[in-house]
């Protein structure tokens, strides 16, 4: 026996909305706040559909968990912390309860890891196929957002350094594993950590909190390591050129990459790592030690923001030349 | 020549950002805004789906109007002034760009129209149908929420009157005249008018913004009429008596109902009026004449609030008896 939407609701959501007033219990048709004195609101929406961003098969948790933490990883690019979410599904008839209970469980493990409250949302039956949203709200302090363009313009005298959180890579590889793809020589343990790289991405927040008083843009990579620095770029109407040899790769990326060179491109192009880059001023720089000291992923300096062609972006080897890739770079557009 | 999602963005949703300085053009992550002091935050977000919400032989206008102007409702219905909003679509191939430039420039009008901005989104692709959704921000000042639940606990003692906006059962008998339905004695301007109510409803704005200073309770009428004003009660610990007779209904409405007295209970539990139902204590109503002058809807009074079984709705005869409806009035889960 099914239960109504108003059950599920009251059933599977309406907890998730516990300890945030404004929230009203899910039971009215807004939700209201007002902002702690000194913090900005940053707000983001991020959906996705079966068959294009999941497969139902994949699984719940790892469904539910990447909607969350692809709007927390914005959230995280902004500087911004977890405050408050809105949840839209549109489920067809055959998601049954279980489903929506290991759904909800998931969001609730994530709250309680990263932070932030259910406050609204709507639930609707459709014909297709699964769609699923999240608006999420976070709070920054005055002064602090981190933009993709660059807090001041970049000219011919500025010397700007792009940083990366953690590795890259890995998500790309870990989808291409979960579609069947193989790989010689990795062993299951080697598997499951890029396997899980994709299906359970870590938002990098408390990298957030460490940057952004000093850093000077930043991005979360969603889109590819050289597509989403090149988002950078052209809001900043500069260059980038990234050191190949500089990118950090985990372990398992690298044995691949060094067995199928090939491989290089998907790992520096794939998307869904979200770690975050971010751009430094190079007299700044002794500041990310400090920071370094506050997180667990490494924040490795991967190239240079310059005065250049806007949205340029340049992958270079060991020699110093330009690594060809299929579409000759990024260019935004 | 279909365009990129990139240009889609650029060329129909980045305008709507125009003038919202924190929306930073669709460009970023995510936006940022700082409410205005004094004001609180509302959010609320509403979805729609092919085949379900709507059909798209109704007109792309429509489609958009109906998605944008029942969040805005939800918005009236705490007495929240349009801020901003999020969109997210996502799309079929077989969504030309010239459908998305319709429904982008009906957006455009109704920010003119209401207010507010479009300051982020996403846009996705879909291999299922058509699914929409609007995340809208709306700023109410402090102390001027209203809620689905009274200010005040309902007691014995309390005299509390139950109003509504606008007339009630247009939309529900214009829905089924835009499914095929036939109604005997309706001129073709009759039908228009019933059909417009549907498929171009009327967020009551300006109604939310005259009565938010006294108004006790208030809820959009979406579900329709008995069912709403049962969020009202079940919210307030309270039952309602609604008096059939005053229930406010178009000359239309009224001929069609006096020829087919059955169709009342499609005219009071049909859903989609979009006016508001709102709780006004005896001793202010007189502040009601005052706030009728500022808005061209009629504000009638159809019933009372008290103290009784929570969530309990009747619908009162002339002769004071209790009007059966199918489901007995409305329970709510």
């Amino acid at each position: 026996m099914s239960l109504t939407e108003f059950q599920r609701i009251a059933r599977f959501f309406k907890p998730l909305s516990d300890g945030f007033p404004g929230a009203f219990g899910l039971g009215d048709d807004a939700a209201a706040f007002t902002p702690p004195a000194g913090q900005e609101v940053v707000i983001t929406t991020d959906a996705m559909t079966e068959g294009v961003h999941f497969m139902r098969k994949q699984g719940v948790q790892s469904i539910a968990a990447r909607l969350m933490r692809s709007n927390l990883s914005d959230l995280a690019a902004k500087g911004a912390e977890p405050y408050a979410y809105l949840l839209t599904t549109a489920l067809p008839k055959d998601v049954e309860d279980d489903w929506l209970q290991v759904f909800s469980q998931t969001l609730a493990e994530d709250q309680k890891r990263y932070g932030g409250f259910l406050i609204g949302g709507d639930s609707i039956r459709t014909e297709g196929l699964i769609t699923l949203s999240i608006t999420m709200l976070g709070l920054v302090p005055k002064g602090q957002l981190m933009r993709r363009k660059t807090k001041h313009e970049v000219t011919a005298s500025s010397n700007l350094s792009v940083y990366v959180s953690g590795t890259i890579g890995d998500s790309a590889l870990g989808l291409k594993l979960t579609q069947g793809q193989k790989f010689p020589g990795l062993s299951p343990e080697d598997e499951n950590y890029l396997k899980q790289r994709h299906l359970k991405p870590e938002p990098r927040l408390d990298v957030a909190k460490a940057i952004r008083p000093f850093a000077k843009a930043c991005i979360d990579i969603s889109d590819g390591l050289v597509a989403d620095v090149g988002h950078i770029a052209q809001q900043s109407n500069a260059e980038i050129m990234l050191q190949a040899e500089k990118i950090p790769l985990s372990n398992v990326t690298k044995k691949l990459c060094n067995s199928q060179p090939d491989l290089f491109e998907t790992v520096i192009t794939g998307g869904e790592d979200y770690e975050l880059a971010f751009v430094v001023e190079a007299t700044e720089e002794s500041l990310l030690t400090i920071a370094a000291s506050k997180v667990n992923a490494p924040l490795t300096k991967i190239g240079t923001l310059r005065a250049g062609k806007a949205g340029d972006v340049q992958v270079l080897d060991k020699q110093g030349s330009i690594i060809p890739l299929k579409h000759g770079g990024w260019t935004h557009f």
